[in-house]
Parts: structure tokens; sequence; C-alpha cells
């Protein structure tokens, strides 16, 4: 069964809201194996509101609309739904009963313009709401299921999870529903697709989407089967073959980012990392830090973003800044065995490089960026070239040196980003 | 005119994503009076496209889709307006060689994929893309506009501000619109919200919206009048009280956030500064740093993270801290005054506290903040209490320090979040 969503309300058409009802919703149909293949947004207008219904409704058998089931004019929910139908709305003394009670107990009378919310679709399940005065309706017309809810979570959910949901079950077949969930580290978006779609487009069960970050790539496999057992089966088919064509530039089996795969080798390993950052300014150190309980592995940082500071912090000779300038080889490397000597961690990394915007340095262009990593087997420095905006140059710079940290514990001789 | 906005990507179907391309699109098209009536999302499906597109002309006469152009065959949006239209895709060698000269410039070949991105719907207007390789594309049928913009906001907000909003004006009727962009640090937003309402909500226009993020709150005033003068009496009439309500939490009259503020008094005051970090990690210096040309005025940072890195990098006395415990007065006031010691800065900032997840410091519960500020007058520690989970404390420490840095630059002797 596909399933499309409609939130209802001027206000979500603003450039200050997000509809995540849907997102709520989405997750617990998905987990039944009903997609949503479609989202709408429409304001407070009936004619609008009726026609993106019928749309929906050419789109999918199941129809969810959130909000507009309130007490003023502007709330059109029901009648628009009643219009597509060509049913009445009739008033029912019960609704209308439980409105009046719910008024009572904050000690307070029912304003008139409630009684709106006592209105159903004829022939529509009430869906009773214990956290407002709206209830939820649920009208099937002509093979098709169109479920009314309050637009407020704290009155969307339970009513959902707890009327919603039972019913849905009935309507599907019985089923099991397992994931996996795989993060890639220095891969472009475009070459990974290449090198695993092979594998994936043959199957629609498993499903597969793939998600893209700067520097970072989510692979997610959903399979739906009778058993627990097939789903398990089907992932293991499709997941083995992805997982070897990734080789190591997978490095998450479970969703971790990178910095929280990173930060469980370093506390198995009973190993420490420090940083020398130039043109991330601490970013590097951010994520790593991100991560709780970090403490116990994070030895420390020097920001060192200006040739005095590279000396004043870390004790780079003068001589070699000048000589080689601050983007380079030999100071990538100063920094990272700087860094190491001068902190009690096992293991340091340095980033060094052009951020942008302007010319770059006076060697290396914009986007060109030198990450160092040493420990007490030496050191190793690699050069890289990113494109895009200072904020991005500086994303990919950190989440590489994380791979740097991942490649160097794991022994791998491979460069991030190599072919 | 009206719009509509389809997000084009399964994962934008996903319980994971949000469209956001849409909320910056509709603030420039509603600050030109298009209002958006109606938001879909679809996934990578042609005819569920092709059905999208025909409702959303129904509904409007302007279309934006957004996403859906890169290079995978999952890459749908050209082929859906081609079908649509009834027009052909023709291969474009300009575009296809313009891909290429992007790929070699990041030292890469371009894969074969990424010639799918060459292909135009015939007739379309090319919006050549300066940040990625998917150009964007304008389609007039039968009195309607289609415009295809990559979905990345780093690719899609440049092309729609340079390019798009140009031919749009053509196609509006005359109008002058101009906007003033408040910041304002260290407010609740509903504080700030009772405080000038009283005035804002005398006017529509210009119209008003306040958006709130940690620490940190947006007013934006937009008049739309018929001649620049009236526009910029009407938000002098606005802004001159609210700029008095707010006083000297108002930090920025242009819309620069508060780390390019800063910036801009350390350059103009030719100062340097210098951080010291506990539990934010790096996230002060990386906001300093994310300025470009913070070079300038950024003379570095000591990350420390733990007791023995706080002694190892800054020196502070393990007997002080043994103490004191490091989440305190005392140890702020160290670390600030080493890190102005131990670099080039004349004034240095240090965050100390508890970040949480977890119990907290022995003495301190999670969200106490202790923020030290020195210069060659001295310095200062304040504690705050923030609420929240681990990001959200770390980015109220960082935003309440850069907040430190301003009130010690304009002599302002008032704490950030003071009543």
């Amino acid at each position: 069964m596909d399933a499309a969503i409609i939130a209802v309300g001027s206000e979500m058409l603003t450039p200050q809201r997000v509809d995540t009802d849907s997102l709520f919703l989405t997750d617990l149909l998905n987990a039944r194996g009903v997609e949503v293949v479609v989202k709408l947004i429409v304001g407070d207008d009936r004619q609008r509101l009726v026609s993106a219904i019928r749309y929906a409704l050419s789109q999918a058998r199941l129809l969810i609309l959130t909000g507009g089931l309130g007490p003023t004019e502007d709330d059109l929910t029901r009648e628009a739904v009643a219009q597509y139908c060509s049913r009445p709305l009739v008033f029912s003394e019960e609704i209308c009963g439980s409105i009046v009670q719910r008024f009572q107990r904050m000690n307070r009378t029912m304003a008139e313009v409630n009684k709106r919310q006592a209105y159903v679709v004829e022939g529509a399940v009430v869906l009773p709401n214990g956290g407002g005065t709206a209830p939820g309706l649920w009208v099937e017309h002509e093979g098709r299921h169109i479920i009314m809810l309050p637009g407020p979570p704290r009155e969307l959910k339970p009513i959902f999870e707890s009327q919603c949901l039972p019913r849905l079950d009935q309507l599907l077949p019985p089923q099991v529903i397992r994931t996996r969930f795989y993060r890639v580290a220095g891969m472009p978006e475009s070459d990974l697709d290449q090198l695993i779609a092979p594998v994936y487009k043959q199957y629609t069960n498993p499903a597969t989407t793939i998600l893209a970050a700067a520097g970072d790539i989510q692979i997610h496999l959903r399979a739906r089967c009778r058993t627990e057992e097939e789903a398990e089966a089907l992932l293991l088919e499709v997941g083995t073959p992805i997982e070897e064509l990734l080789g190591d530039r997978l490095y998450s089996r479970n969703g971790n980012p990178l910095e929280a795969t990173i930060g469980e080798m370093l506390r198995d390993r009973g190993m420490k990392v420090a940083v020398a950052e130039s043109c991330t300014g601490g970013m590097l150190a951010e994520k790593i830090t991100s991560v709780a309980g970090s403490s116990d592995y994070f030895a420390g940082g020097f920001l060192t973003y200006s040739y005095e500071a590279k000396t004043a912090l870390l004790g780079i000779d003068p001589e070699v800044l000048r000589e080689h300038r601050a983007v380079s080889e030999p100071v990538a490397r100063a920094m990272a065995c700087a860094a190491l000597a001068r902190s009690s961690a096992s293991l340091a990394v340095s980033i060094t490089g052009v951020a942008g915007p302007g010319q770059g340095d006076e060697t290396e262009p914009v986007g060109a960026i030198y990450i160092g990593v040493a420990d007490k087997d030496g050191s190793l420095v690699r050069r890289f070239q990113f494109a895009g905006d200072r904020r991005r140059i500086r994303v990919l710079a950190a989440q590489t040196a994380l791979d740097m940290i991942r490649r160097r514990m794991i022994g791998s001789t491979a460069s991030p980003w190599h072919h």
C-alpha cells in the first residue's frame, strides 16, 4: 500500500516553518512497508485543498491529512474531504459533549466556534483526541482511506499510534522489516553509485537509499519479508557484495558517523588523539568532541591559523615556514609531530591548507589541503585538492582528517579519495 | 503571480530529511509579493514526477523544481519536464565541456554518468552552476514558467539569487523592496517578542519576521512600496524604536552573524583574539575562523578538554585543578590568562563547563558553563546555566563567549542574558 501526506495550513507555507508531522508518520508507515510516495503542503483554501486531495488520491490508496481541524473558519480539512467525497458534514452530539466537558475540566466555557469541531464527514470513524478538542477522522471512500489528524504533534502522535496503526495493520499483509545502514568516507557520490549500482539495482527488495553529504555517504538497505530469516538473508545477499566493493572505504555498518567510529576505535585501543589545525580552525576537534565521552580519548588541540601561532604554540621553526610556506608538506608534518610531542596523545593529526575564498597561498590554490598523521611509528602527509566554498572545503578537510586517523589505526596504506 | 515548489528525491521522503530549499525560495519569492500556494515532495519516479508537475501547474503559473538534476539514473527532473512539455532532451556540448573542465580542475576524470547532466530540455535557458556540475534550467511552456534547480543549497542559492531573481523581476509589476536585518544575542525569544511586539504589531508593512536559534535571534523587517523613499521611511519608523528597546543586545544591523561582527571590531581596533576551550572542543574557534580573513585577528587556540591537557598546553597548576575542579571560576580565569600569555593575542576568552549528557561534574550540573575573558586590563569570569542537549549547550556556550568578547570591546559591563 502506498501513502500520501498533506500538511494543511497557510503557516506551513511560510519561510519559517517545516512540516515535521510527516517525518513521524513516514517513520511508522515505512516500518510497516507502506511507502510515502508524495507529500504536499497546502494553505487554508478549500478549493486548493480539494484539488490536493484529488491529486494525492490519484497517487496513493492511503491519504493522511494533518492540521486544519481547528475551530476557526480557516480550518477547512473536514469541509474539503466532505466536498471531495460528496458527503454531508453531520453534527455529532457525542463529540460536542466531549468538547464541552473538556472546557469544563479547564474551568472554561466552550466558545461557540468550537462547535465546528463536532461536525464529521458522514460515515467517518471518529478517533478521539485525548490531548485536544479536535478528534481525528477516518473515512473509507471508493476503496481508499482518508485519515484526518490534528496538526499539533502532541495530539497527532498518540492518535496515530494508538488508533490508526492497529486499523492499518489489519489492512496490510503480515510482514517483517529489517534494515542495514552503511556509511562511507572519501568517495564522491557518483563514483560510489557507479560502483555499487550494478548490485543494488538488481533488487527492489531490499530497497536501497543513498544519502550524500560532503565526504560522507550513507547507504540504507531495507528488506520487507514475511519472516525475519528471509529479511536477514536478503540483506546478506545484497549487503555482502556491496561491502566487498566498498572495501576499506566503508567505515560504519550501524549508521554511526565517522567521529563516533574513530572514537570507539581509539577507546578500544587505549589510544588518545591530538589535533593541530590551521585552516579548519577547530572544526576537526569540534567533530571529535561532539561525541559524548570523547574526553576519554581526546588529548587536546592546537589551533594555529597564523605563522606566529604555529611557532608560538607548536614550536614550528620560522625558517621552515619561510622556506616552505604554511601550506606545505613539511609544515603539515611538523605540526602533527609537534602536537604528538606536546600532548599526551599516541596519535596526532594536522591540517594545513587554503580554505578560501581569495586567490590562495602564494604556491597553492584554494582547496589545497595537506593532512599529516604522526604516531610512534613515524609520520605521513597527504595532499588533497577540494572544490567548493570555504565551508565545504573545511568540512571536507575535517572529514578526510578523521578518515586518515581511521586508516592509520586499521593499517590501511591507501589514501582517502583513492580511486 | 502564484508559485508552486516541488522538491524531488526519494531521500526527501524518508523520515530523516526535510526540504529546506523551499524555505529559502519562499523567503525570496514572498519578498517580491509572489505567494507559494503549494509545495510537494516527490520521489525519483518519472511518472509520479510528471503527475506532480501537471498538478502543480494547475495551481500556479510559476513552478520551481529542486533536486533530481544529478548524474545518476535516479535523477529524473530533466526527463519529467521534457515529457510534460512533450519536448526532446538535447545534448549540449557546451555544458559537457564545462563539466569536463570542472573535473580537470579537481584532477579527476569525468565519470561517464555525468554526461547525463549535459542534456537540456529543448528551448530551455541554461542557468550555469558555479558550485557544481548540474546547471539549472528555465523553461517557458504555455504561458507558465518551470525552473529546475540543483538540490544542494550551496548550488541552488547562488543560481536562484543571481540568475532567476533578475528574470523573475522582469515578469512582475514594478515595486521596491527594502529590508532591515537585525541580530540579537543573549535573549530568549519569548522575552524579545514581548519587548518589541508592541512596536511591530502595529504594522503589516513593513512585515516583521523573527527567527530564533540558540543564543541568536534574527529580526527581519521588509517594506514593499512604490518608491525607495517610502520604503526607507517606513523602515526608519519601525526600526528606530526597536533598536532603542534592544539596546546593547542588538549586535548587527546588516544581518552579519556575531563572529563576523566581532571580527570587524577586532580588525578595526588592531586587536587579536585567542581562545582556550574545554567542553566546546573547538566550536568557538571554528565559528571565529569560519569568517574569511579571520587569520588577520585570530591568534590561535588551545583545546584542553582534559585536566592533563589544561596543564600540558596551558600550564594550569594541577593543584588549582584538584582544588577547584575543571569547571570553576578560577580555572576559567587561569585558562583565559594563559591563552593571553602564550599567544600574540590582545584578548583571550576561555570556556569550561559541563556539556553533558550524564550527571555533570562533581560540583556542577549539566549545562553549567564558565566563560572567562582576559586582556591587558585584567580578567573577568561569568557563570551561565544553559538547558538542552549536548549540542545545544555547546552552541549556547560558544555564542555567549562571542558575546562576551563583543561586550568587552564595547566596554559593556552588563552580562549576556541579563534581564
